[in-house]
């Protein structure tokens, strides 16, 4: 890809599912393929969030594909005199666009999402290979993540 | 405190902030005292949500106290097939009442909430002192916790 493309990072819209971002998605972790039923009713599940459940992409405007893609949620809590955090998930830029800080335009327009909704923090969890990106995002590690898979 | 005690866990109550909620809060993190006022709005914020974020509490049935926490809440997410994930946030266990697997209950009735909801795994973040006491809940450690504050 050239310089001359725009970048710019967008919310997530119902059309995005014919521009590869499902197929995107895949390039993270498993990822069978939606039907446009389930897309949709998923889709309306988390705009019913509001601004508290944001899903950015960026779209190629030469290929009409989405390239890059994030979300950040809004969890209330108590502590922190009611306070939120930001919880950022679902990171991932198309293998054929990386170098080109795309990944850094998401975490930037996410993070700025939770910081604009009055977040005390935001937090993500990485693999250690990608620690040294998120260092550059402004990130530092502090915790381990713990999982239990159920299936 | 001796065994005659019932450690039931059960859902946090708008009345539970008068049984020290908060004070417990204080043990983990930055919490200053929150007025009944935003207390209230905060919960039913968080009601509002249903299954979708759940606090759940143990109650001292001899002091009347709130003597243990913790949290859960339901992600929606496309990938995984339009899947859920269940964060677990805020446990904290009372300095005094530490010792009698209060804190393992907890761990045990947010897992199985995430469970019935449907997640396909539930993650958390925590020091590596408190690693341990994770992996005997069933859980294994994955990433890292990267954070940024605002504040």
């Amino acid at each position: 890809m050239d310089a001359g493309h725009k970048f710019q990072v967008r919310k997530l819209e119902i059309l995005d599912k014919s521009k590869g971002f499902i197929e995107l998605l895949q390039q993270l972790t498993i990822c069978d393929s939606v039907s446009d039923k389930d897309f949709e009713e998923r889709f309306q599940e988390i705009n019913s969030f509001g601004d508290d459940h944001l899903i950015c992409v960026i779209e190629d405007d030469h290929s009409g594909k989405i390239i890059a893609t994030g979300s950040v949620f809004i969890e209330k809590k108590f502590l922190r005199n009611c306070g939120k955090v930001g919880h950022i998930e679902d990171v991932v830029v198309d293998s054929a666009a990386r170098g080109m800080q795309l990944g850094k335009k998401i975490i930037e327009f996410l993070t700025d999402h939770a910081h604009s909704m009055g977040c005390y923090k935001v937090i993500l969890d990485c693999s250690l290979e990608n620690k040294a990106f998120y260092e550059k995002c402004g990130y530092r590690q502090k915790e381990v993540q713990m999982v239990k898979y159920f299936v």
